[in-house]
């Protein structure tokens, strides 16, 4: 946080109370000074939960607290801090994880498993619980209904601009609203990054359905954009449906009366996902890639993640160059179905290369405009099937190795 | 070619003849100015062939053929050229092999079948095959023994240096010699790059003990190296037998008998593999992983790569930062079977991380003075089984975005 906002960054919207949470951030000086690190989510009676985590092999004791705090399907509280990803830390994490959970459902009067914590920035440091639990009473009196700005600043690390997005659905006619919040910029920054988010409803909706919303949400949305494909060990998606709309009463299983909620959940984690790839380090550049024509939906994003995580392909992204030939090969490399000889790709609306050839006489000057503005539109047509899908990645530039590269303070 | 030679280069050894090939270079202007572009091998009768080629699924056209080529088993010639790859051209591409390969085979007094060609460079673009056969008599007529270090010089693109390596094997106590060449820097690079390597030998081997060795060979060696991550189109690896020593006859299985040539045959390619490392592009330090504990050696190997692969490993590395955390994070993204808890983490010597945690106290200083050194030693215990793998990276540097990043002129 150099105070350099990323070019790409979107102004935080506005976010209106949510009935049935309570917000607010504190200075608990975990590790950064004279500003928030540590945030608090008061959840109303009956809220129900839904988790999606990192598939990283090696995550932090935070995750592991989480996926056993789901099984319950309650939630009453959360707390993040930053500064500290509290992994790697042995008996030392999953002791944090405990104190600071009970420490809020003192506060929240709740049990321990309906406590929800999650915690990005330096691994392998044992994070300093006592200052986190003395800054909670306070913190935890000061909670308000507006404090959601707050709450997107307070879990920041290095992001350049908070993340929020608000959205309305209707559920049998009623409206309820959708707030969510997130925080990333790097899969694992300098020594502190990470992918959390937090997203709240007043909707009343079982467990089980939330949970098979967030999970189809998250795959169409967080699952599709890169940065630098690294994959935290903290990576957090946490849903939060407090119940205090007053809806028709939806089933077990969801269905067809959560159509609008689903549509309005899925905006609002691809408005997150992306302002997190907008914040990216050292993006310049906010790159889609769509991929059609391969032999299955999974091929395609297989395809367009190898595109996406090509340093030559981002690189020269970063350059201005349309350079189609970098594309080729990283379909290639995928290795998933394709043919050399039925393949297109092309740049900002124009096909540069078909049929394995280049196109004869393709028109660079719209080409060459496209690339010098801040989103790139990428299109790779397999030619072979229906399979289709969109993946976001951002450039690759000297901004991200300084940001990574430089001496460890 | 900026004239910048790589800081982790390595003087070229010296090559001696090998009855049974005569080689040179000529200058056939089909992309650069001033230089040679264009190299011929031509091989003994009789001479025995094996072949690996890229894993990309859209590969060249070149590869196409010698795949084609290579199931005769036999090989007379070998034409390569520098500043374009024949990649993603189409019928036209099809046509250059055909045509180099017929005027090659015209000079060299055997069939088509039996002249191998590749090519590096720019993709997309159609080779002016006309330029290479004009220049292809002239050069054949000078062809000499003592040709090799103008063949390696000849098939660089962004190469900083020639790459060669040669080595002394016994097979029935009869001395062989191996000598091989190998041009590559970044898989693919701003316009020209990939990876070919071609070795000789006068050893008088079955074309399947050949293949069988040479598979294994390159297994261990160019499949344990990345730069990164990104799989050229056109990469070749071609072993050619010329027959001419006077050794025992080899079974058609090879064998026991060949115990010492494999040696020898690893030892030429790992150190070629190495060179292309060291001449990735932009890079300030060789770095190479060894991966002990894992369950499989493929799993140790997967897990090898994935932190090689890292941009945040291989930043770290560039900013000379010991930052195991990233390695933690790194491991656990293989997908690999991994327990946080188990995992220990040294570099330069020095266990830094173990058994789910830091270790308490361990000495700095030395990690941090190993991390100034232009070689990087990393260790990573799965602390699961038995399986190893070792692997070979450099950093990911400013520089790398120079060359990759920079407009396509």
């Amino acid at each position: 946080m150099d105070g350099k906002t990323s070019p790409l960054a979107v102004k935080l919207p506005e976010l209106p109370p949510l009935a049935g949470v309570r917000l607010g951030a504190a200075e608990a000086g975990i590790r950064y000074r004279n500003r928030t690190d540590l945030v608090m989510l008061e959840l109303a009676a009956g809220t129900t939960v839904a988790g999606v985590f990192t598939s990283n092999r090696c995550p932090g004791a935070p995750v592991d607290w989480c996926r056993a705090a789901l099984r319950g399907g309650q939630a009453r509280a959360v707390v993040v801090n930053a500064g500290n990803a509290n992994v790697f830390t042995g008996r030392a994490g999953r002791e944090t994880c405990a104190v600071t959970a009970a420490a809020a459902a003192r506060l929240a009067g709740c049990a321990a498993e309906q406590v929800f914590v999650a915690s990005t920035g330096v691994i392998g440091e044992v994070l300093p619980v006592d200052r986190l639990t003395a800054a909670l009473p306070a913190l935890h009196a000061g909670l308000r209904a507006d404090g959601w700005e707050a709450a997107a600043r307070g879990i920041m690390t290095t992001d350049t601009f908070p993340k929020a997005a608000s959205r309305v659905a209707k559920i049998g006619g009623v409206a309820v609203r959708i707030n969510g919040i997130a925080k990333g910029s790097g899969m694992i920054a300098p020594d502190m990054a990470t992918m959390l988010c937090f997203i709240c409803t007043d909707a009343k909706l079982p467990s089980g359905a939330l949970q098979a919303l967030l999970k189809k949400g998250v795959d169409a949305s967080f699952n599709c954009t890169t940065v630098d494909s690294d994959t935290s060990t903290s990576d957090t998606v946490l849903l939060f449906a407090t119940g205090q709309a007053k809806h028709p009463r939806v089933p077990a299983e969801g269905g067809r009366v959560l159509g609008d909620f689903a549509r309005a959940l899925n905006e609002v984690l691809l408005d997150l996902a992306l302002q997190v790839v907008r914040d990216g380090e050292g993006a310049q550049k906010l790159v889609r890639i769509d991929v059609t024509g391969a032999t299955t939906g999974r091929s395609a994003k297989r395809i367009g993640l190898a595109v996406a995580n090509s340093p030559l392909v981002k690189t020269a992204i970063a350059g201005e160059d349309a350079n189609w030939g970098r594309i080729v090969m990283a379909v290639g490399k995928a290795g998933e179905p394709a043919d050399r000889d039925r393949l297109s790709i092309g740049v900002g609306g124009v096909w540069m290369a078909r049929d394995g050839g280049v196109v004869p006489g393709y028109d660079e000057a719209p080409v060459a405009a496209h690339m010098r503005g801040r989103e790139v539109a990428i299109a790779i047509d397999v030619g072979l099937g229906r399979g289709k899908a969109t993946v976001w990645t951002c450039d690759l530039t000297h901004g991200y190795i300084d940001i990574n590269g430089s001496y460890r303070s």
